[in-house]
């Protein structure tokens, strides 16, 4: 029987997660954790949460979520894992995992913890942002498994499954090194472009006028959050600087191309890159 | 009064135009000219064209659009303008317009040409991607209006305030100048970021599980037309290159924040990029 239930960061992806666990346990309370006292307001008064608290005060868990920022989380999971009793499911939901699962890895309630990454942000933060459905056939990834004990694991399964996400597994290593690729490095290569633009056309503001929608699905994730996004690549910083450097080369070649009037290599380059279009139509 | 209208190259944009045409003028014939057989015989059957014909049997035309991939424009439209009587307006809608508007320049119709560059492409392509609306509310550059005839341009812009579009000029040096940074650029470092993913993921297909959004909106403008984007590079080349010089700079100045433990300076760089929030505001 879950009673009661922590979310720890009640900002989108917490928001939402305490959104779904309402609908899954509704005789449950819901107890609601933040640095920030207008986030906890704004989710009080949006019914997110039931009650408000702090870390210390943490009584008889039977589930915390802890979706703060990758680097508060590994300052913070030690501390949470000590609050854990015989039945008590912890899951955090950061953006990386190596360092995550690392930092705990010898936690005498290492059992109770379950490291999970949600696929499912958007540029958006916050309470006001979270919504129900946010989670609804997109992917999670859970990692390292084994380290997790099979009751805990059953009850973090069924809840995702419950919420009609679609779960794979990875050790966290991998899950560090590929998610550098799909994702931390859409996301820079997106800041620096908005940066790009901005700095040639600052003076020029009806310039944007000219920009159409491709400009805005390619520089939308620049509107993430800067101190969330900091930690994220600080956190993965080796893998990150990799896809960096890969990235930055095939710009120079293809720049080398066109530089040398070598249109049809370029051609074929563009055409076998079309390839994309088959992968695109497995992700929601 | 309008009784014939050319549409050359009947792929997304020339069939989109179609559409709206003959909803403007529903008593005139509408005349497809496209290299493709397979896409006039679309057109035809989906009632975007009335007739199929050659630009040498071009007769009494009333309008003509071309809407074919740049290079195409540069070679064709002297031919095309030769067709122009005293009534007709030639409107071509290329990407890029600088190089257009001189291979022109001095033709003796020239004044029965309108350079524009309507911003409403998709990531798709051909006839079957045409649709009714695909202009409404978007932006369409109108480049060196001056050496239009007043006539000709006065009807051009009756058509693109009935399409609902929103109208700006400049001249076609600087549209080109501007375009490569919001919109070539973006192409560029989307079929980039996809090849840079592809490449390190490729023996690992289920790797794309872990893609989000992000990703899919970064990389979506990989999908377009390799030829229609060979060509838009070729004839924009030296704004391009700029582009992406200033882009590779930004990228490897963040790698060395990043190699650099240089943290605080990367957040203040992502907060200030942020603002790209309040320019896409303005971005349909």
């Amino acid at each position: 029987m879950i009673k009661k239930i922590y979310i720890i960061g009640i900002g989108l992806i917490g928001g939402s997660f305490a959104l779904e666990l309402r609908k899954l346990f509704p005789k449950s309370k819901i107890i609601g954790i933040d640095n920030s006292e207008n986030n906890l307001g704004k989710a009080l008064e949006l019914g997110i949460i039931d009650e408000k608290t702090i870390i210390s005060q943490i009584k008889n868990p039977d589930i915390i979520i802890v979706s703060v920022p990758v680097k508060s989380i590994i300052n913070l999971l030690p501390t949470i894992l000590d609050c854990a009793n015989n039945n008590t499911l912890i899951m955090d939901v950061g953006s990386t995992k190596n360092s995550i699962c690392k930092i705990i890895s010898d936690h005498p309630n290492r059992e109770n913890f379950l490291a999970t990454h949600p696929i499912a942000g958007t540029e958006f933060s916050g309470p006001t942002a979270a919504q129900e459905g946010l989670f609804k056939h997109k992917n999670i990834i859970v990692c390292d498994k084994d380290r997790t004990a099979k009751s805990k694991l059953q009850l973090g399964l069924k809840i995702f499954e419950l919420m009609k996400m679609q779960i794979s597994y990875m050790d966290s290593e991998s899950h560090d090194k590929h998610i550098a690729y799909v994702s931390h490095l859409s996301h820079i290569s997106s800041f620096m472009l908005g940066k790009t633009v901005m700095d040639e056309e600052k003076s020029e503001k009806n310039i944007f006028d000219m920009a159409g929608s491709g400009f805005e699905s390619t520089v939308r994730l620049a509107k993430s959050s800067p101190e969330m996004w900091t930690d994220i690549i600080h956190d993965n910083k080796e893998n990150i600087i990799k896809s960096l450097n890969d990235y930055i080369e095939n710009l120079a070649k293809i720049n080398c191309l066109i530089k040398n009037d070598r249109f049809e290599e370029l051609e074929s380059q563009l055409k076998s890159i079309n390839y994309i279009k088959t992968i695109l139509k497995g992700i929601n």
